[in-house]
């Protein structure tokens, strides 16, 4: 289907972010795609400078580009203030969402009869679902997924297959779970008594907000009392690893193989980077930002960045890799002012 | 069901864990809740000096602590001299563990023939269990799990969903594995032969002892040749990797995010922080302690603590964090004595 | 069976490793074992100079060894240039690879009509196959495999169990996958708006070449637009995450948990140890190699070796590490010239 660029215009404008066509205005595009891979009839985006040097080449109907990117001659652009934000909206418009074929209740999944399940809901084969659990409108269970006794997901959540929820763990609503990832899982709790570690039972659970969504192969360990906490519209890639009795805000963004250990309490709009570590009962404020491979061993106050391990402001991590590079310098420098000290020394005695 | 403050002592008597209830003897209690969420019917504890003033707001109606911990006045709590040891013992009398669903052998499981399952076991739905597989008494698998040909289950061994150990591997008793782990698939070894990789089969095994506790999403690769083992009491959390051919000993806990390359032997009672790596070959002493992201590319001796990358004895570790963060007045301080030197020089330069 | 060391030396001239037979060349062997766990009608190998004193031990009946190796006297070995390659040979003919039992298409499988699967492929229990997906010869499917609408297996492809390709991802000939691994679920796509996060439609797709092999519980992203690439011939380990649009070439090797980040693109026969990192964006040339945990920041160019983090050439980096280990001693030297010049300032002073 074919979209004409005053029909993008309108969308834009009506998600608040208005638009500027230059060029021909009267053009149509299909689809969205890379500056790089795009054909005639595609519209692509510029939102990083590292790809501007694309536009000279690309094969694009139109690129959407800031508002004041400068761009070859004769392209057609919609030039827009924010184009991250603007080609989000172009994509969903275009492409949206992937769908989800309904399937119902397949009679090849495993349900109890005590569990309840909303209107709508797609529960395919293989699937198991426990005893007392309290199942949303509209959730899709993908094969393999296990949901155990008395767990509550809210409406809309989708778990991609092979998920794994624990017993008593809560989702809100528009939960979204990658396959393989497992949330409720026993942390990592044993006493020591006399070189041997004796199990602390796991009595807590993983509570997570409306909104969020977690990547594939996470692992969320449930609290050992009370909860583990993953708060409203905060989104983590793969592989990531929550411990026992942590509590994640909101909003926060966290990219793969981040690793927080339990009790670790993280606030608002926290973005982590990939490899981020942070150890236990530590406490991140809000919109802290973690550089990549961050090793935070101490509390981080609201609206700092970052850096290095141990982990301190970003700015001194900067200062100390270049001053790290510079070691051989200075190394070099004493060995001369031990040299010339000593000479300062001879002249001096020499004339005593 | 409520439960005496004095039966609680008697049951850590019986522990060797003896206490002494200091305020009101005759309280009973339902269950365990952290510091900030007890009920007054519920009993609490401190271990760890960091949540201290808890006691002060705390609603509990009574508290375990530390023989010699200054408590607000009129606080129940029973003092003990490990109330980390205390608690779990509490928690388990209180709560006990996890109860896993009799289910027999479920008629959607896919077992060989010639798999020999011992009484008591509980095989649901959507397993497979190979040819010549030997599962032990009590053992439980749940739904997803795959058993591989030749495999070998002790007694009272817990899977928990998708749960996948490939072929002739072998485990103890009471092994517990959390949802996802993969034990024994192939560890990555490739001979290059003009700039191609070739596979060399991966003939070994994985052995684990008994009373081992494996986390989620965890990678154990079997061995080239021989064994990969993991020793009986030891504790994996989740996103573990351990490379083919790794021996771990015995009573180690591993936090999150470790990795192991292969052919590195590790001793007992060693503990390795979240995201610690060790390189191929190595050997990590008995009761050595490795610092989160620690990453050691030399042996570890025994009872030796260290940190950073790459790993160095702890305290070395720490100066060191210390002497970078140290590096812009180091680099000033040469620039000032090059100054004075070159003023010491003149001067002296100026009598001669 | 047993396989005398002459046929075994016909089979590595076969395959362009001649070798020479020196001590008894009428035994015969069944098997290969390490050096410390062979016996006598074993075969073994040494390849790593670290498990020489090994060969004082071994009760292996023959051993490859290479051409310049010292032996203890009375030892029959194959002495071969390229000992690694010779084993993997011998391995391969002794041992061969894992046979998979042929189930044919089980009943049990969930398989849309529209899917069309190659002839001799093993569809287990309890996979799932999707709308128009297209199987290649003699693929394998465990079970708990989950292959999403208008996937494209080629021939040969081992899925093991529990692996799940998400929908339009593109599998060449010869893949194989170890369980739990996820490919092309979402990436961390999200426009930033008004402090809340707005998911961008992930439509790209995950092209795997031919000869790939993914190790177990690895996650890699589908590609926002277009694709996110893995060249034929590259072999990873586990738990790997690959970020969205990123592009990996031929003929790499990435040991366990390795992370790159979205829209990477990395050359041919790149080896990467584990625990790496790269960060966004950036270019790895062909035939680098990335030691263990190092933390990509920049590109690195062809036919280099960097370490550290953020990653520098291995020679600074070495020499970095070795000049931090100095700092104290180089602290201490800045004291002492700080002393030595007041000293000589004062010795001035007096004279004047």
């Amino acid at each position: 289907m074919s979209h004409p660029l005053t029909a993008l215009a309108d969308v834009l404008a009506n998600h608040q972010l208005p638009c500027e066509i230059i060029g021909d205005n009267r053009l149509s595009v299909t689809g969205v795609a890379t500056l790089e891979e795009a054909r005639p009839d595609e519209i692509s985006f510029l939102s990083n400078a590292k790809y501007e040097e694309a536009l000279a080449t690309t094969k694009a109907g139109a690129v959407i580009v800031a508002t004041d990117q400068q761009v070859p001659p004769g392209m057609t652009v919609l030039r827009v203030p924010d184009p991250y934000a603007a080609v989000m909206v172009v994509m969903v418009h275009l492409h949206g969402y992937r769908r989800h074929p309904q399937v119902g209740i397949d009679s090849r999944a495993v349900i109890d009869p005590s569990a309840e399940i909303g209107e709508g809901a797609s529960i395919h084969h293989g699937v198991t679902v426990g005893s007392d659990v309290r199942i949303g409108r509209r959730v899709v269970l993908y094969p393999g997924c296990y949901v155990a006794a008395g767990v509550r997901l809210g409406d809309d959540c989708v778990l991609f297959p092979n998920v794994v929820v624990y017993e008593q763990c809560i989702l809100g609503h528009r939960v979204t779970i990658h396959a393989g990832t497992v949330v409720g899982e026993d942390g990592l709790g044993y006493a020591p008594v006399k070189d041997r570690w004796h199990k602390i039972p796991q009595i807590g659970v993983v509570e997570i907000g409306d909104d969020v969504e977690i990547g594939s192969n996470c692992s969320i360990d449930r609290a050992t009392l009370g909860r583990t906490v993953i708060a409203s519209g905060t989104k983590f890639s793969n592989l990531i690893a929550i411990g026992h009795g942590a509590k994640i805000g909101e909003n926060c963004m966290f990219v793969a193989q981040v690793g927080i250990a339990g009790s670790v309490t993280v606030g608002n709009n926290v973005t982590m980077a990939g490899k981020v570590g942070v150890a236990g009962h530590l406490t991140i404020g809000d919109r802290a930002q973690l550089a990549a491979m961050a090793g935070v061993m101490n509390d981080v106050p609201p609206d700092t960045k970052v850096a290095g391990q141990p982990a301190i402001p970003i700015k001194d991590a900067l200062r100390s890799f270049s001053l790290t590079a510079r070691l051989p310098e200075m190394a070099k420098q004493i060995k001369q002012l031990e040299a010339q000290v000593e000479a300062l020394r001879k002249a001096l005695d020499a004339r005593a």
